[in-house]
């Protein structure tokens, strides 16, 4: 009958830290003081303190439960009762909800996860290989002969920069149509199909008739940026009855794990939040890159991306974001085979072309 | 054929502030090491420094500009030129964008704008005043019941609480339904029609719908959360053959502009990036309320939202969060008469019931 939120509150005492739950367990249900509700109301629907402890550094760790019946029928709405009025409190970060009391897990999770993503490659243990084709400015056309390249050296993914939209220089459609030409050219040259997926990221509606145009054109899935089109939409492309692998970019998404009091925790929203939201994969930033994440977040990303504990399946965590050819040794083994390594630049930097550089990085995940 | 973005960069001196702006300039374009790219690439696509000052307490004020065939032809990939991987940054904070370079500005702004709004309501003048119908737990017609005395006491707009959307307790076509009817009788009993705006909140392409179903039944507006549907979904709603007056709802909005060292500013975000995305009114905290805005922030935020350098229609402040009836002519004095006042609690606390709260809110607004 309800549903657990866990929240870490930044308070110099157990009083403010209180004072500061009681507001969310108000702000997050009825959103009217105590005096203008039924007793009925105020029974059922006003969040509940379930547990609160001071867990060090003047943070404290609470648990509020609500009333099941709040979280109505979408994804939406879940992170509403998560998250909505709440973001505006400086001094809350949202670090767990009890997922298996949810209405919708049927709805959440990704629909392919590891095995599924495993038996489309038919790669079964080693972790698997992707890159972007990139830089925008670059026509579609140009950008086929990198896939082909890519592919020919034996990437397993490739996909699109996130910067690549639908621009002058190289629109949608026409991209996705050069793309996949080059995937099947390369396929008849070497006979192993690489994955590409399109960035399909638009307003709205829009999103939805670009992932209908990759299912035609029989890509091998799609990249999607859910802060951009809203977390909501990517649950609602994973369960369409006819749907693709689902891989979710950071972009525009880094507003909610800020330093020094994050809205979320990077382990649940990245790890948890994006894994129920419905994606095979979720790139975030590696540690040691152009990003700031620490190794130990990047650590807990990847188990929250794959503990046993969630009612539904798991996610490929792919670390990008400045990975170095010369760092994948190190990077598996700290991560293990059920990861996606995505390397862009250092793949376009390497001394005997792009082609013999996706080989190399193929060689260094076989080794394992 | 360069749109300039404005940028806050938090560094210990100006070295440090030009390493970001490096970092920013190829992050948020190509994405490539310079060694990897044409010299027509790094010429046309890499973003240029244009400007970089200190302004105090070690921030650095800066404006890259970027060729403006990056932005695509979406608000989605606007919001990607504009904070992409830049979200990823600890120390970046977006402040300004040089709307009138856009290429795109007959697709931004509200519809309606002020002047569309007051025509609508016939209210030519004086502020607005607003209310939200709940708590979550009523049933739909608990709610029309109070959309009932709301528009009898004279209050201009009554929104869906934000907290309401598909659930048992009141489905979202029960209560458009119920408040519609509610509105219908209350114009016969009064001869003045109040405007209802349901929750349209919903996933993907399930927003639309409400917003067509809203359209259907007759609403005079929606309310919508763009942080939770996607702020291009908001902008493909606003550019509909068939529109409606939209007002944008803060929920998960908080995290963009959370201190220290925020993504955006407050007064770009709310007044300036949803005045664009097509908001007729925009909430946002207000000082003094349950929140912890600035009273200089909030006249930020409504300058932004008025202001006449912006090449698209102006957005109406809506001031809630907290406001009680007794700050009313306080606000109303520093914010002036182009402001939507939102007042929940208050109201539902009235010694003499809340048709009479309502009456007293809009002679309050009605006496400057």
């Amino acid at each position: 009958m309800h549903v657990k939120i866990a929240y870490l509150v930044s308070a110099q005492n157990l009083t403010e830290a209180k004072k500061t739950c009681h507001k969310v367990r108000y702000e997050q249900s009825v959103e009217l003081p105590d005096n203008t509700l039924s007793s009925y109301i105020r029974e059922n629907y006003v969040g509940h303190l379930e547990d609160i402890q001071e867990i060090g550094n003047e943070t404290y760790y609470a648990e509020i439960s609500y009333n099941k019946e709040l979280l109505g029928d979408d994804f939406s709405q879940l992170l509403n009762v998560l998250f909505g009025n709440v973001s505006l409190f400086d001094n809350v970060t949202i670090c767990g909800i009890d997922w298996k009391s949810l209405p919708i897990t049927e709805r959440l999770g990704p629909r392919f996860g590891i095995p599924g993503i495993r038996a489309l490659l038919q790669v079964p243990d080693r972790a698997l290989t992707c890159t972007a084709i990139k830089p925008v400015g670059f026509t579609s056309s140009e950008l086929a002969e990198l896939v082909h390249q890519f592919s020919v050296g034996g990437i397993d993914i490739i996909k699109d920069d996130h910067g690549l939209s639908n621009q002058s220089f190289s629109t949608f459609t026409s991209r996705v149509d050069a793309c996949m030409n080059a995937v099947n050219q390369s396929e008849d040259e070497t006979g192993k199909r690489s994955l590409y997926f399109p960035n399909i990221t638009a307003d709205g509606s829009e999103t939805i008739k670009r992932f209908e145009y990759a299912i035609e054109k029989n890509c091998g899935g799609v990249l999607v940026c859910p802060q951009l089109c809203g977390l909501g939409s990517v649950n609602q492309l994973r369960n369409l009855n006819q749907t693709l692998p689902i891989m979710a970019h950071p972009a525009f998404s880094g507003a909610y794990v800020r330093e020094p009091v994050p809205a979320f925790t990077k382990a649940f929203y990245y790890g948890e939040l994006w894994r129920a939201m419905g994606a095979d994969f979720v790139i975030y930033p590696n540690y040691g890159g152009r990003f700031s994440f620490r190794l130990e977040e990047c650590l807990e990303i990847n188990t929250a991306l794959r503990k046993d504990s969630l009612p539904f399946k798991k996610s490929f965590a792919t670390p990008g974001g400045g990975l170095q050819r010369n760092t994948i040794p190190r990077f598996l083994h700290d991560y293990g085979n059920d990861t996606v390594f995505l390397i862009g630049g250092s793949l376009y930097q390497h001394p005997k072309g792009i082609k013999y550089g996706a080989k190399e990085f193929l060689e260094m995940v076989s080794d394992s």
